[in-house]
């Protein structure tokens, strides 16, 4: 059987995310959909609540298994039988990131494969920290997650004042 | 009329916005240059600072408007009936966010367009970034900003030993 | 009043090239459509029947003009008294090409502007030379190109069994 | 049934190649290795002579199929059953070309996924044109290369004084 | 004398950053390796431990030279009697930054030359943070670092739970 | 004694070529500047008349010498005792073709060192086919090249109607 991960922050998952995961769903036999706790940034939801949303963005999916793990993706895929890792690409840098990512997993773990998809070009602009800032702004990302998330980054903003992460160098404003 | 918002932190205003500024001033009627409050950074200089220095380094160019704002560029625009968003263009990394931007600015607003210019080759290696790290260093920046500007950041450097920020991964050093 | 010039080899127009046109119409109040002819590539079309193409798609934009000329750009324009050279940026690969020109522009005739738009991403895999090859291929390339275009590009590939050019290195293949 | 299609032009097959067909097919039931034939291009080795290595150099692998085609990769794929066409990866104009098709081919169908591994880092400056460049100048290639490969270029180099293809822009030289 | 500075972090020095030094020696008569404090960022490892480490990893190479310093690198060469800053090249972003310190260190110093050394193919994928953030997650840095360094790390990961940097957005995990 | 090789067309040697050679000639003890015969083009001028040029224009060098080679460059260097390949950077593109042939050439001949300097700000756009294309145009080339080049091009271009070469994809126009 093939199986493969599909790991990420998914802070929170985004219709560029789902569009990679039903293509994932489509391409193999079985997708684990993984979120890895990152020690270095300090996220918007929590593990348990990315879980919950990924969980209902996937729940047509039957083939899809949503999970969470820290340390390495290669301990996590040889753990669990998998041979393939999933990953989208959407700009250079990410590339050019993914490169080394996969060359360096390769050298971690031989018999791992690393492939790529491309995001949909409607999901090229997309990313969770764009997400996170918009909502911040009380601007609508209704067209750039599903009903669900948008309702809990809703109620996330309603919270507190949360400070926007993310935003790049010299003033770029969306 | 055709109006434009050129929005920046301008933390501070360098001779590269300042070449931008004149051009764009030459090509559309009215040109806003508008400091976006950036919640996620702490900035150098205050707001206020910030539109002093532009204000005065500005002050020939009767068709130019210096204005400060919070929230979406998109928004701001609506507001003031500019149909044009200017941006200035470097190298491939930007290429790439600005990109990213455009596309989802167009989705915020069908009406609004982004257009760019390419920063002039003497600026390409200028940013704010840099002339803050510069001036905390000590060293000259007289032929990277007005000298209004350098003032301003010789007083500011004065009052404190400022942490340089934005220095790159790995050691980057200039 | 604002006049820009849009130069390009228009080998045909596509849905992409009539993009930028609109949002050059709505941006700049007289927009100049110029074919320039490029002795280095053998066309598909001829430059007339590129003109005939080019103002059937933009007849019902009042205020663009569509003509012919060679040699410089920087020329044409001073010619016509157009202060704005229009261009539009897809990938990083016409980005660099383009500061470079623009660079270079700048230095043939300083009081010149060339300003840019990006591409809109339903258009950002689409060039005049992937429209030829597909067709070359008998595929259908209605998605593409205006209708009037596509039953040119019909009409032309009976005329002969033409050779897909520009078709990329190593086997890339459509 | 999980299969793929690995079009190229093979002229000839390299290492790199030969990487991507051995994870391929760890990672699909089926992969079809394909010559597309490219009317654009004047190729050093003839269809027939480029199956005959690829079948050489893939005899060792019982799911891989060595096959030539004309016309659209996704059309080919549709007429085999195939879902997932496999793409390798090593620098950004790649990625960037790559992104282009990939985008343009979900637009000519929708239910074919394209999949992209990255190049080994040892093969990441490999390419037919540089192998046919190099036998070209007489340098040895059996480092990138397999030997019946080696061999069938040493023939062909000896059959005629051949023009390096392929050399790059303003002295590109190895 | 050709006398050259190779400027970095060294947050540990690496197996690339060695293939660097060792390439540097030979190309040049003397070469001062040499760490920079970057008061923007908490380091792993303090100066003079990364001292240490750079010793012990070029005691066989006679005219290395390891020091440290703070303040502008032009500086510190022009202090020294250096006319050469050696950097090394992975990646297109790479390349964009030093291509900007390279154009701004010529307008600090017109007689300083920058030169690059291209990484080897088998430390493309290879950076200091890269081997903190595996070495903070248990992983063996065995093959990435020299063995006194990876002793280093080993005990440095003793002392604390230390938090991974330098992680990237979105969940990029190894 | 350093000596460096700095291969190339230089058809015809630009102010851009010249800055990097007298850079190079401060930073090496010896330059040999080297015209690469490529089989695969048709230049503009003879090797010959290359030759001349590049003498005329580095006769203030005295450790610069000109020299015309065919084959590779590591063979070349390996011949004139030479560890040091010299080479420019202007852009990405240039900086992945750069890095695949400095890999390349490192597999080819192991002691061989490439160095690389990044071309100064105001000569960026610059190349000879840009040369090349605006002499074929009537423009001037004064500021882009040394005038004994400037006199020969003009002198070639009454020769005959030269066709422009190299000119770019879809209308790419100076």
């Amino acid at each position: 059987m093939n199986s493969a991960v599909y790991p990420g922050s998914f802070d929170p998952v985004t219709y560029g995310h789902l569009d990679i995961i039903e293509r994932g769903a489509r391409t193999f036999d079985h997708l684990m959909v993984v979120v890895f706790r990152n020690a270095a940034k300090v996220p918007l939801f929590t593990v348990d609540e990315r879980l919950d949303m990924l969980r209902q963005v996937t729940s047509h999916l039957p083939n899809v298994e949503v999970d969470a793990a820290e340390g390495l993706v290669v301990e996590y895929a040889r753990r669990r039988g998998a041979r393939i890792i999933l990953k989208s690409l959407r700009v250079v840098s990410d590339f050019e990131y993914e490169l080394m990512m996969a060359l360096m997993n390769k050298k971690l773990n031989e018999s791992l494969e690393t492939v790529f998809m491309m995001t949909s070009s409607e999901h090229l602009f997309l990313s969770s920290s764009i997400v996170r800032e918009l909502a911040s702004l009380g601007a609508s990302v209704a067209h750039l997650v599903p009903p669900y998330v948008a309702e809990q980054l809703r109620l996330k903003m309603k919270q507190a004042a949360v400070r926007p992460p993310g935003a790049g160098d010299d003033g770029r404003t969306i």
